[in-house]
């Protein structure tokens, strides 16, 4: 596309500019290199941990009826919820406009402040990233890097044992009523769990508790139980206004709705009163050796839990 | 999107558990984390430098044109040939795939492949990522981490000054021909330089060598003459033929198209003749005091360049 002069201050070199203006105030980089090169500077002094996530217009939000500002503050927000994820401490993230032709500067500009905001709040503010326009839908891909937290190792999947307890950060189910644009990741929580309680696993409900807690089972090589008293105490109220217009269970929303960014926690069953009664968790199950998940009712009959919620490809 | 079992096999797990066993020849983590968890570790011993690009359907490639494979090594390309630009060394990349819903597991892996087997080949393989899929057309994000090159330090686009030598690494034009999904990142070439030569600023030619070259002056704070006869030997044979296509003149073609990918250097005069005899430079020109871009033509007459080339966001 040929450059309009006439449009000077319309293009993308004048959202760029705008971009490095609201870029002035960043933390000295830890190299010197100005905003808007061709790379961005993360400060590390070990090994970085990062991860990268798209949201798009049609699957994670609606461009039609959610503003810029909210668009921009859910594709950080889901970024930082993976650092949670491990109790990792965000740094720095790069940011990937992908704009309908349509698009006003502005509105870009809008979405980017929303996410640098969002991502300065949790100590990671977008240092870089790259604008295009193209014959398509709004998605943001942004990447964050993080750090491990001092002497405590990043939490992984894989590390939940027999006997472990399951609990999980929130209450759950019903999001698409409105939390899943405004969550709040669960990085300082996570931080203070894993210096505070022995941790053994952890992920973010993204795709949904029983997605999720499939992959903690399928990495850790264990089985799980569900309580059914406990995961009725753990039924977000969205789930049950939810439940009266699909006519589900709460409960069943709870188990199968994606986009809680709550994070499932496997935790060494001695720190149990210390992880209600200090950080407020809520129980959920059990650890167990036979594979797969199953949930416990009341009269202690066992139901498999098949692998439910949002999967892309089928 | 409730899970079916009878599509096991070609879901996203699918696609995530082929691309983790893919993964399993990576080279051993800084952090011991699992391929697929929810970050992945990138190696570093102090700050890092990274770059994003997205490309898209439509705009940077032709989905219904080109094959996965070209595909999927050009989305890494951009990527090594920003870490080319700074003369950094690739460590790691990460990659995020927005898949139209129709898309095939098979092809959304071997785009995959041929984007981590790129990034291998310069150091850099993909670590971790993300799988949507999404009424809209193929877009691929990848994220790149490099280190500084030892004790040279990166190379910035700020560094040019009145006096240094202009000068590319290769032939410019007609890329849209093939070239543009083909190219070779400079990277190599680029820690050359660094090493050999006293480079003071670089950039890579994506956008077009007027608007490329444009933002080296702005960020420099100087101006460049093009010599007519020197940009005349750095026309490359896809421009002229583009040019019998097109009616416009050959050179035009090497002013204003984009996707070359050959870097741009403002190299100290006094290494002129190295970069030319050792390293295979093509001079383009002079930066001089007066801000602007000016063509010299055989006859001495100045001719102002406008900012030419692909911008996004008109």
């Amino acid at each position: 596309m040929a450059h309009d002069p006439q449009n000077a201050d319309r293009g993308e070199r004048a959202l760029i500019r705008a971009m490095a203006r609201h870029a002035q105030n960043l933390p000295a980089a830890p190299l010197p290199v100005p905003f808007g090169d061709d790379m961005a500077a993360v400060p590390a002094d070990g090994p970085l941990l990062w991860t990268v996530d798209t949201v798009t217009d049609g699957v994670d939000f609606d461009a039609a009826r959610h503003d810029m500002t909210a668009i921009g503050r859910k594709a950080m927000a889901v970024n930082l919820s993976d650092c949670a994820a491990m109790a990792a401490v965000p740094v720095a993230a790069l940011c990937s406009l992908l704009l309908p032709e349509s698009t006003a500067q502005p509105d870009a500009l809008a979405l980017w402040k929303a996410a640098d905001e969002c991502g300065r709040a949790f100590g990671a503010p977008i240092v870089g990233g790259d604008v295009n326009s193209w014959p398509g839908r709004l998605a943001i891909t942004i990447t964050v890097a993080a750090r491990p937290d001092g002497e405590h190792a990043p939490v992984l999947r894989r590390g939940a044992r027999p006997g472990d307890r399951l609990a999980v950060t929130g209450r759950l189910g019903g999001s698409i009523l409105g939390r899943h644009m405004t969550f709040e990741p669960r990085v300082r929580l996570a931080r203070e769990l894993n210096a505070g309680l022995r941790v053994h696993a952890m992920i973010d409900i993204s795709d949904g508790l029983a997605v999720d807690l499939w992959h903690l089972l399928d990495a850790s090589g264990c089985g799980a139980v569900i309580a059914e008293e406990e995961l009725e105490q753990a039924v977000h109220d969205d789930a049950r206004t939810l439940s009266q217009r699909t006519g589900r269970r709460s409960r069943d929303h709870a188990l199968g709705d994606g986009e809680d960014f709550e994070l499932l926690v496997a935790l060494d069953p001695a720190d149990e009163r210390a992880a209600i009664d200090r950080f407020g968790l809520l129980p959920l199950g059990w650890f167990v050796d036979q594979a797969g998940l199953r949930l416990r009712s009341r009269d202690g009959e066992l139901e498999e839990v098949p692998r439910l919620g949002w999967e892309h490809l089928r």
